[in-house]
């Protein structure tokens, strides 16, 4: 690449990577980048209503797409998108967050600009960024083709945004040649195969292994080759939350999330009891281990991490999840015999229909409503919890933050995946609480024709907190009321529009919801009672109730 | 104060600062401190609809009060906090941001909980708030009556924000007793002498003195002094952009908006033309000095900072302001002969009232609407430049952001206004791209009944960035239409709403806003072109047209 100006060339890396959308918000230092992204025919910029909902939906983008992109301006721009991408950082999620600068004269000179602290220094916010990425730099004609392809690349085997801030005057200025290859990731053989027999050994000598798919198995896109192995093998599989969608949850092998005393209770007999654990890309967050609940015996555990391997108490540097994955396929010669039944807790109906809606109605109806591919979305909230308990049909992906748990997450975020994937359904759930965090996300969503389905649960309260704390009739967690039928028709959205207050109603929302969900935004207001939740969390209400009466942290 | 929980501590310590109102948004890191605030009885919670909005209506309320706080949870809450409180550093406005953190025991463990980065590392956002506060702290019981009040000292003495967070489980525990007395701020006299000595002799010399009055005199209250000066030597007066409100604008002595080629001219040949200038609290930033045109001696210049003076070229070290603007009280016993007349820039009209709402009708429309002691806020975009030229009635407050300049600040800024000064009148100025941001904030402004004045300028652009860069057509700055009167009805507010797109039909709606305004919430739109702007932006686009040009930076 050559002749080319630092704007066209990072536009031109960034759609070598899929990139076909960047999320922003325009402001006076990055001007130049949006006149040359305006002139690019490649990529389109979306330009969202703030720089959160930006944010937010790069990173649900990128949980589509592999990738995602945000532009910013300087201080005001960037440090409103950084929860969003301090999310991306703890949920392991690729962005590329391009900051638009004062020209460097003006940068050198310390000049008090606007947008700045007026203290002359401007690289304090590339340093704040260094906090919640796992790279940053200043790019300049003479670094960039050095810059932003080792970015890019991080971002890419990392799994964690990274920062790029361009001075105003360094965009339109050519890049200088460079030619410098980017280091390979590569397994170490000796590392590899030490692992890989000591595997053996333990396949070998073991009765009832069980995998845990993780998160970074679907960030690693390695999905098929877990597959492969439980097959292979006849192993039973589960996931913790935040690996949910990871694996193929209609497959007779999935036994349901584990989550320890808050999951699937068979899930939990089965992985408990297991004398050999493949845990694939999983983390050991609160979320996913049902508050520190989950019981896994860590010598019968093979921990399958990007970089690593550890067995029992050894870890194996240096060994990539792909190429471990590959040669466990090939050491998968023993089938178990027998999996045991399993039941979901999703599976039967246990209220009437002329009911007032409820949490033991909805969920059953939302695991039949789920089709093949759809992708699910859901905010933080009781929808979160609820839903991990879903049993899946195949291929659907689940976007959600069960450990940065960012409330207002979801509504940005299913524009960035609607528009990741134009032709997948896309399933919005969320809170009034949670909508209401980032409601101009919808307003984008109208703009750019994303056809979703938001199923919104408005009970005026927020009601996980009430849950998570003994007062529950505390006043401040009340939300206020809205019109959301009214609020629709304020951003001009063509919105099949549905307000039910009992499961009939329900039903045949889902019913008309089929008929229109081609064509326009369909949209269910949930009015559920305030304390409506889902069996999980009663249970971690009950949960934290033991502790405080323990004392325990 | 003994006997007290952290918590109770805390919130004592702030009503003692005349805080009556905490903006925030709950989340399970700080119910202990909302449970406690939801007994206490001084102190009222604000629920905003998010964070960002809290940091904002935090920021606007110390600009009335002097003092603002918010409340946030921890990783996720705080971070979408941060532009606020980044703004009220730049704008040098007191904030006290608490966050509410997990408990101490899972922090000391580096125990993976939800909102962190999944890295076991709790102190990663305090230090990221070092770079935008002036002081940070970690509360324990042993150290809350140290840190408590010291924090508060600093941002008193400051006017900046500072960050103080508190473990769940301490907030609960009763503090240590401690007496320790705050260190006091005196003014060093050798200094404070030698430098009124110069003073004096340059008073005596001087046949031309002039005064600018900045940002630091509002944020310091000593409004009240300048007048005394001025009127003591009838002396001409002027501010920059940031000292807007900082002194009487009505007085005899005023000569209109100071800001180099931008400014009103009349005050441009009286300030650069001067023997003597005190700029008190002052700073030289871009929009200050309308990009650097501004063309002041500084060997005439006594510049009086919160805590020094400088005199020509020569810094006195541990000046209080407030000494020193004492002493010159005392020493200006000489009066200026004959004020020069001046001319403001909004004094006439000179469009008809049946041509279409245009700059040149509204903003001596607006002059003339605003009563003594209103509190005008304006949103970046063309307002705030446009604005800032008005000729303010006694006692008007106006806030603003000329130095960090985020877009969607007024808004919820007006909330925090509203709840500050809930008997005088509240007039919003804000453009469609800026109040989309923030659009949540109009919710809350509903809930707390604020009966506030909004001028909602739609055009469906982001004007003043096209102004800002040549190609004035780029899709980029447009924004999406929404029907406003929707919208507040969605939000189930009492308005009285007007859609205007004449002078005649803005004329009548500012005639009824005066019948309606003690009732409920006004709110005009006024549709405008979307290049309407004025004069002073249109300016702004010479300079940046020529210094292309000049090809200067």
């Amino acid at each position: 690449m050559s002749d080319k100006t630092v704007g066209e060339y990072l536009f031109d890396c960034l759609f070598n990577e899929d990139i076909t959308e960047i999320f922003g918000v325009p402001g006076d230092y990055n001007f130049p980048l949006l006149d040359i992204l305006e002139r690019n025919e490649t990529i389109k910029f979306i330009n969202c209503r703030n720089e959160l909902n930006a944010g937010y939906a790069a990173d649900g983008y990128s949980r589509i797409k592999g990738m995602g992109a945000l532009i910013t301006t300087f201080g005001v721009g960037e440090l409103s998108a950084i929860n969003a991408v301090a999310g991306s950082y703890s949920e392991q999620v690729a962005v590329i967050h391009i900051v638009g600068a004062p020209k460097t004269m003006l940068q050198n000179e310390h000049k008090l600009m606007h947008h700045t602290l007026l203290d002359g220094n401007y690289d304090v916010f590339r340093k704040i960024y260094e906090s919640v990425t796992a790279y940053t730099a200043a790019i300049t004609a003479e670094n960039a083709e050095i810059e932003i392809p080792r970015a890019i690349e991080i971002a890419k085997n990392m799994k964690k945004p990274v920062y790029l801030v361009f001075a105003l005057d360094i965009v339109e200025q050519i890049t200088v040649p460079r030619n410098i290859p980017l280091p390979q990731n590569h397994s170490n053989k000796e590392s590899l195969n030490e692992a890989v027999n000591k595997i053996k050994q333990m396949v070998d000598a073991s009765q009832k292994p069980v995998l845990l798919s993780g998160a970074l198995v679907a960030r690693h896109n390695l999905q098929a080759q877990i597959i492969e192995i439980i097959e292979k093998m006849n192993m039973p599989v589960s996931t913790m939350m935040m690996g949910k969608g990871s694996i193929d949850e209609s497959h007779k092998n999935y036994v349901g999330l584990y989550a320890g005393d808050l999951g699937n209770q068979d899930a939990k007999a089965i992985i408990e009891s297991a004398d050999l654990i493949f845990a694939i890309g999983t983390m050991w967050t609160d979320n996913n281990t049902g508050s520190f609940t989950a019981n896994i015996n860590p010598a019968v555990t093979i921990e399958i991490q990007p970089e690593f391997t550890k067995i029992g108490m050894a870890v194996y540097e240096n060994i990539l999840m792909a190429d471990m994955l590959s040669e466990i396929a090939k050491i998968a010669y023993k089938k178990y015999d027998v999996l045991q039944d399993t039941s979901f807790p999703y599976d039967e109906i246990e209220v009437g229909m002329y009911e007032n809606i409820s949490a033991k109605y909805y969920y059953p109806k939302f695991q039949q409503f789920l089709k093949e591919n759809d992708i699910v979305i859901s905010d933080a909230g009781t929808f979160s919890p609820g839903l991990s308990l879903l049993r899946l049909p195949k291929g659907v992906q689940f976007i959600f933050q069960p450990a940065w748990g960012s409330i207002g997450y979801a509504t940005p975020a299913a524009l960035g995946a609607a528009l990741a994937a134009k032709n997948r359904r896309i399933l919005l759930f969320t809170g009034d609480g949670s909508f209401q965090f980032t409601v101009q996300a919808m307003s984008s969503i109208v703009q750019y024709g994303c056809k979703i389905i938001v199923f919104l649960l408005n009970n005026n309260f927020y009601t996980i907190e009430a849950y998570l704390n003994t007062p529950q009739e505390s006043q401040y967690n009340n939300i206020p009321e809205w019109d959301y039928a009214g609020l629709l028709k304020a951003f001009k959205g063509d919105v099949f529009f549905k307000n039910v207050s009992t499961n009939k109603e329900f039903d045949e929302a889902l019913e008309e919801t089929e008929q229109h969900q081609n064509k326009k935004i369909c949209f269910i207001e949930m009015n559920a009672e305030p304390l409506d939740a889902p069996y999980i969390v009663h249970k971690m209400h009950q949960m934290i109730e033991a502790h405080k009466k323990n004392n325990q942290p």
